[in-house]
């Protein structure tokens, strides 16, 4: 017995993004019923050099669609870092979670060895197929969605462990 | 091509608890450089009704220690989350990782679909051993090092994305 890459990978995103959806909705309706400006929230950060929470939510995307398109070889689709608002946060969710839901289970199995490239604007990083799974992908995604879930709750809002965890 | 339950646990953890220690270690060099007194940075939280920085790398330990106890039906060692400082904190994570490469890979290997329970005060939850690791373990494992670090940073120390990834 053993797990496919696909298994490791767009069913464990799509979990973390419903989860993310919820509790940022949870948190827009608590600032609601609060007269808490949005903005208070989305450009709130825990470091003056950390990113605020809107980036956080932008990274968890760019993290799952970018690993799904490396591992699978495929386009991701192009995301212009422009949300301001909660609505486009939760779109740009949505058109993620698109992409994963239409990335083949075919392109992904198998990829465990396959050469994968992280190009950053100074360096580039190398990796093999599962490492880049369960030492990049993976730590970075769950870092960015408990960054965002950790600036809600350092500004007061109403979220618990079950929100982050999405229920179990 | 696929991987064994194993090498989604033990190395992964033991990946983390050493880029947590070397942070950890990073932020003691800080604060000593800096007069910041050791509990200051222990004891900080995020919300209060969070838990503080000791706290959370307890839960780290008991995490993943527990992790590995459950899918191969092992005894985890006793440990009564009395650390107050950054070596106690540190001998804790040294005992999690002996206990950790203690585990063999045949304990662990095949139990996918083994029958898993987290009890807690209130209630118990049920598992399998696969979505065990990748919807619980795992999250929650990246949940509680990424708050140390948030607070780590929050609180001021010179750390950076590559210090939670232990490198790559």
């Amino acid at each position: 017995m053993s797990t496919e890459l696909y298994d490791l990978t767009v069913p464990v995103f799509l979990r973390g993004f419903k989860a993310m959806s919820a509790f940022l909705e949870k948190a827009r309706t608590w600032a609601d019923e609060n007269g808490i400006p949005h903005a208070e929230l989305l450009e709130a950060r825990l470091a003056d050099d950390m990113a605020p929470l809107s980036s956080q939510i932008q990274r968890v995307s760019d993290g799952a669609k970018f690993a799904l398109a490396r591992l699978g070889q495929l386009e991701a689709p192009a995301m212009a870092d422009t949300e301001t608002s909660f609505d486009e946060l939760q779109a740009r969710i949505a058109a993620t979670v698109a992409f994963l839901k239409s990335v083949p289970r075919e392109a992904v199995d198998g990829r465990e060895d396959a050469d994968i490239e992280v190009k950053t604007p100074n360096r580039s990083f190398h990796f093999k197929g599962l490492p880049y799974v369960t030492t990049f992908a993976l730590p970075n995604f769950y870092f960015h969605i408990t960054t965002a879930y950790a600036i809600l709750r350092h500004k007061g809002a109403p979220l618990g462990k079950m929100d982050f965890l999405g229920g179990i």
